[in-house]
């Protein structure tokens, strides 16, 4: 049962320090706050040290990367790790540009990460040096469907093993996998995807999970995933003749506003493997 | 009939490069999704031409623009024009600083615009060097209104003649020109202006639409015009007490999200000049 | 009676230009239009002093400062010094870390600002030169109490003195005070807390007030703090079932957008000390 995870982050409040694209950062700080947790936002060199210092999670999000920000990101992730705290690497639009995949991949070089979170043409980009994104959206062929289940688990899992992170590929079906185990999650709605930053969202989200649930990393990111997609399934439900993706955005961070354990212990659907 | 336009983009589903500013980003991806198309965006100078390779069109907005960005759009704009890919200029505050000014003009002089959409401010400052920009809003003095109809239909030819460019300024009536034809359109509410945006919005997901239907540049700005403005009358009419400007901005992309080119031919007002 | 500050924004359309955080600056906007004022967002060092010379306020949020930034926020606030311009410091994150605080303290010591607006947090990180941030959100320890009032009254006046500034901290009791009177506020909701950046929205707004009552700083302060929080209580009160944090942000801002004099005067909730 997910729930006891969620209910963590609502006791613990933690804050997370992200290092995010200008895009979709109020929401991620909208969430963040929805879920329990406290946002900061940093990603000047010389302040991102300082901050995530007193921060207990930091997530990384590459989608509108430059190159003072990358040098942010480095520094807040090398602090990070030395203090123990949790670091989450989202890995915007890799395959979709040699900066954005060098850069990555450079980060997994030198940043220990305890979660990846992507689609599955980003992760498959930094598994394998090379990927098909169609910009920051996942490229059809790449898709984990019914029929290529069994190989993206063992794609997931062989891939934390190799990386030492637990591994989120989001999509129709969403997988968070270990070395050892995978879950299989079928929360969420394929509108989700026609509202901008839904993955950025979960990111901040998970890493204020993994901050509230440090022995339970593998748990605790998904239940960070089911809660995006039940809450994507609630928001839903209340649309309104009219409604669209603008509203649709709302509900969803209002869902998770109302959320709780007991809630997301009757709505999340998943199975370990 | 503009209607077709519209479902091009829904069917093609064109992808965008976005260099815009950091105020407006996130409704520019919203509405983008909305209409059918889908959003990246990127500024940095060594990203921007990797990201643009992979779009269709690319839209420059110098809302905020700052050094690194500006050498991000010369060098996006010139690669998507050896590419032969759309793109557009929102020239957002030109007149109202040198630098904005200069941005643009030089733009225009390096970088071939399939479309310039602005405020009749900033595109009487970039065709006459001069301006009285207020802020990023036109100044009412250069408002285009009934009387001063002719002579602003023509100025918009005139200036599609000299630049090659289609010519978009929006206002209360909006006008889109090459240099033969000119769309004079009704759509709209005064409302809109209370927004943050709906100008950025509109020069997105313009760009989907000339990407969309590359043979019809004029014909596919006016649709996009056509198809804001009309947003704006169906999410007007679902205000409702107590409502004001922020629900207005959802129930506008809201609007767009489940538009389509019936309804758009059944709500469009426009005549061709 | 406070109201009149208010409709004086509406009359005159203050322009602001805003230095701010691109975590809130979407929201900074939208409330700057519903207030009646006009918003213009520039960072660029080579940009911000020709936009805020036709401005007539400027709001410096320290929020995501990052190198050229500040030397923007520096140059900025010389020439609206030099024009006598309305200039308004918030000092988001002032003790989270050297940068931030090292920043304000820097812009305190070389641009006169008509007011500083922040969390106690903050605010004592500047007055004392040390806090205990909790991030961007104040630290309980410090909160102002019905206790604490009498010492943080006193504490407002005398920073009043010693900087020239009106000073307003905002918290669950909120403070406004120059040398002689302090305006203690008790509208507001706790629930506005989970929402990301109405302290910055407040910044932004508070500026436009001092704009259009250039003879009544203090007065025109403490009217943008009661519009915000009877904007936060009328949101709530339209809150419906299954409504959370984004919904509500939407609802704030509405709430400012019909917002008049006359409904301010009869729902703010103040005394003077």
């Amino acid at each position: 049962m997910l729930g006891k995870y969620f209910d963590n982050v609502r006791k613990n409040v933690p804050l997370v320090h992200n290092i995010t694209n200008y895009v979709t950062v109020n929401d991620v700080a909208n969430v963040l706050l929805a879920c329990g947790g406290s946002p900061i936002m940093s990603d000047e060199p010389e302040d991102v040290e300082d901050i995530t210092t007193i921060c207990g999670g930091l997530n990384i999000n590459i989608g509108t990367l430059n190159k003072s920000s990358i040098e942010g990101m480095y520094r807040a992730g090398r602090r990070a790790n030395e203090l123990g705290h949790v670091v989450l690497l989202d890995p915007v639009g890799a395959g979709a540009s040699a900066l954005r995949t060098n850069t990555a991949v450079g980060l997994m070089d030198k940043i220990r990460f305890n979660v990846i979170r992507g689609n599955i043409s980003e992760i498959k980009t930094l598994a394998l040096g090379s990927g098909t994104t169609k910009g920051v959206d996942a490229d059809v062929a790449d898709a984990v469907t019914e029929e290529s289940l069994d190989s993206a688990v063992k794609f997931a899992k062989d891939l934390a093993s190799k990386t030492g992170s637990v591994i989120a590929i989001t999509g129709a079906i969403d997988l968070v996998a270990d070395a050892d185990r995978c879950y299989v999650i079928r929360n969420g709605r394929p509108e989700m995807g026609r509202i901008t930053g839904t993955g950025c969202q979960l990111s901040g989200m998970m890493t204020a999970f993994l901050v509230a649930n440090p022995d339970k990393p593998l748990d605790a990111a998904a239940a960070a995933v089911c809660t995006m997609g039940l809450a994507g399934e609630i928001g839903w439900s209340r649309m309104q003749e009219g409604d669209g993706n603008s509203t649709y955005r709302n509900r969803i961070i209002d869902a998770i506003f109302n959320m709780d354990g007991e809630t997301l212990d009757k709505g999340a659907k998943y199975e370990v493997r």
